[in-house]
């Protein structure tokens, strides 16, 4: 394995600094205060969480509750993604032998598809036969797919069997969603008997950013509470509105508004920090993924002069979701970066449980960009060490201490996304 | 990481390699019932179990209940080992902040200082504040010693304050032994209101090896059932004889007789199976460690024809405790071999989970002799892999499938060890 880890890029590190020393000297408080969320709401069955690091700032950007991305975690946690997974499927279905994958509709993907397959090969080697379904109508027997890797990918029809969803004569226990269900929830998964992980409820046609981010505000909050710090530098500033419909132009004031009172809000966070930057606000469909319905904006005419393609582009999301509320949100910097390229870190967690996670780097994007836009290309690199294995006598931005704190802060994203769906 | 793995000097590994290959085919029965099974009985917190490897048959010879040798573990499994012990605590007493983890009183056994002390650090990086307690009265204030790996462990006297013990002001949630109390249960552990694992009854003064080997037949038997083997593949055939005293002769001829039953029974096996050895067996004090009280017989007359010193050795194991109830084990050949060096697998694991494991790897020792013994000298060398990543488009017998297979017997007698507890 490499051990390649990105630079902070700016000196503005001090307000990290402090949080990662903290998160370390508070370490006892961290995680105990986290068991004791977790007594109290289950953690989701597994989730992806994006951070931005701005070097003053860690801040999830998305909660990802059908994770794909398994084929860029390091192989050498392979046997922590089983353990987790063993005990995922102890605390939710503990008499399990069998679990059904249900797949993204884009099975053309080869990436997603090494993914599932390595999600697949987890679950098979924590002891339970595992499967791949699809809900494509155009699938209508089991295909084989070659992957890059070398791997096969298999992938059947669902069927419904009265109360039970199967592929032939495998009739699993678990029903493991990794379809994020953007077009609705489908009617072949509805009223199942099987235990159905997460619920159908955590789809993106049910689903919303905006109460993700007010619980994760919450969280954040009483979070920075119990080890003594501001809960802006782990949380992303956010405002919403409602009623917006980007075609008819209608709604654009509030939005304009909104934009305002955010960048003053943020401008005198970045003037109590000494930060010397122009902030910048991410405008995010309320519902949707892979970065659609998103745009970038550093002052209230950006929102008032969008030209007829960017709002195009904002009315709709992946599967032609239309967008009414949308989410105005603080644009966290990102200023890891491994050569001139910038680096994101990806978090993986299962039940409550930080098994891994990698860097997307992007080539030729700014530092203010979205980095998960469609079409955008960008190479894994994966985490080389685990982010549970802190160590109080290095540096606090040490390597397995960042690590840490990625995993302590995609945590609180995870909790915000357990108080969500309970 | 080095990836020497022991390789098997002998032709007659059939048997095991049908047992390989029927865990691996059979791996959904094998983890499915092994989670039924700690439904049921809950595992000990923690424990290392002695393996033998024959090649015709997997089998434990010992299970520690306190195990030491956490040093020996990879590095690279560290994460494995924090989940595993965030699960443990988490199931035990979720509120934990604190564990005080009580020693051996061989303190200045730097190898087992760094065991210890890793034991220590894995509690730390779990999110607990961790400190190591000694029951000894020649400690009336905390020592550090350096150790060779060039940490530091501090050893603090144990405090009864009330229902609790502390370390001054150090007043645990958890109190871990890691004391075999051979010498009999310390009454300062006696009727705390702290939660205390493994519970007293767990020491060597109580615990009793033809108990855990009992029900170590039983789970074994229950198991094999499951995947349709013959049990003899994974468990050592056993008797006993009470009211044995080696230094009066008296039970000896109890001793004589079962001694050739069990090698009757042995050779049987053997030629079953095809196998051209001359059976040997181990006579053990039930109660005891460290390789005492310990001797390899080959005959009735073996017995018969003790001389004193030999009597005087199985009188007495550790710290004086007396010799009268006696097992008589199959032994079982070691034929696993790092060049000319014998090597013998020890797994680890926490709650129910498997986290690594070592060779014992020891030059000019047979392959029919107690490689625990005291005084011994043995070579660590790390499982260079995990016990839960089985491959199944692998041999049977490749690294990560062999390292399964000795894991699910592991297993086994941890499970015979919770039943033993229960």
């Amino acid at each position: 394995m490499t051990s390649i880890v990105p630079h902070l890029t700016t000196a503005l590190n001090g307000p990290l600094l402090e949080l990662e020393a903290h998160l370390l000297a508070r370490q006892t408080d961290v995680e105990c205060w986290l068991r004791e969320q977790w007594q109290k709401t289950p953690a989701p069955f597994y989730a992806s969480v994006d951070l931005r690091n701005s070097g003053f700032k860690l801040a999830p950007v998305d909660t990802n509750l059908f994770p794909a991305g398994f084929n860029n975690l390091n192989p050498a946690f392979m046997p922590l993604c089983v353990q987790a997974a063993q005990s995922a499927v102890e605390r939710l279905c503990p008499k399990a032998r069998k679990v059904l994958i249900v797949a993204e509709n884009h099975t053309r993907n080869l990436f997603y598809l090494e993914s599932i397959e390595t999600l697949r090969d987890i679950f098979e080697k924590a002891g339970l036969e595992a499967r791949i379904g699809s809900l494509r109508d155009d699938i209508s027997e089991t295909v084989s797919i070659e992957l890059p890797s070398g791997k096969t990918c298999e992938i059947s029809p669902l069927e419904r069997q009265g109360k039970r969803v199967a592929i032939g004569d495998f009739s699993p226990c678990l029903v493991l969603l990794n379809n994020d269900m953007s077009g609705g929830r489908p009617a072949i998964l509805e009223g199942l008997e099987q235990q159905v992980a997460p619920p159908l409820k955590a789809g993106w046609s049910t689903r919303k950013k905006s109460d993700h981010f007010t619980h994760y505000a919450m969280v954040a909050h009483a979070f920075a509470e119990q080890i003594g710090i501001d809960p802006w530098l782990l949380a992303p500033l956010t405002l919403q509105c409602g009623e917006v419909n980007f075609m008819e132009r209608s709604g654009m004031e509030c939005l304009a508004r909104n934009v305002n009172t955010l960048l003053t809000t943020i401008q005198n966070k970045y003037d109590q920090y000494g930060i010397d930057r122009e902030p910048f606000i991410v405008v995010k469909a309320d519902s949707g993924t892979y970065g659609m319905g998103i745009m970038m904006v550093k002052s209230a005419d950006d929102v008032m002069n969008l030209n007829r393609k960017q709002r195009t582009k904002m009315s709709s999301a992946k599967e032609g979701l239309v967008v009414d509320n949308v989410l105005i949100q603080e644009g966290v910097y990102t200023f890891e970066k491994i050569g001139e390229s910038v680096a994101e870190p990806v978090i993986y967690m299962m039940d409550h449980f930080v098994i891994g996670g990698f860097y997307r780097v992007h080539t030729g994007r700014g530092i203010d960009e979205n980095l998960n836009a469609p079409g955008m290309h960008f190479e894994p690199l994966a985490f080389a060490q685990s982010c549970i294995t802190p160590d109080k006598l290095d540096r606090p931005d040490a390597e397995p201490n960042r690590f840490y704190a990625y995993g302590v802060i995609a945590r609180l994203a995870l909790l915000a996304a357990a108080r969500e769906l309970a």
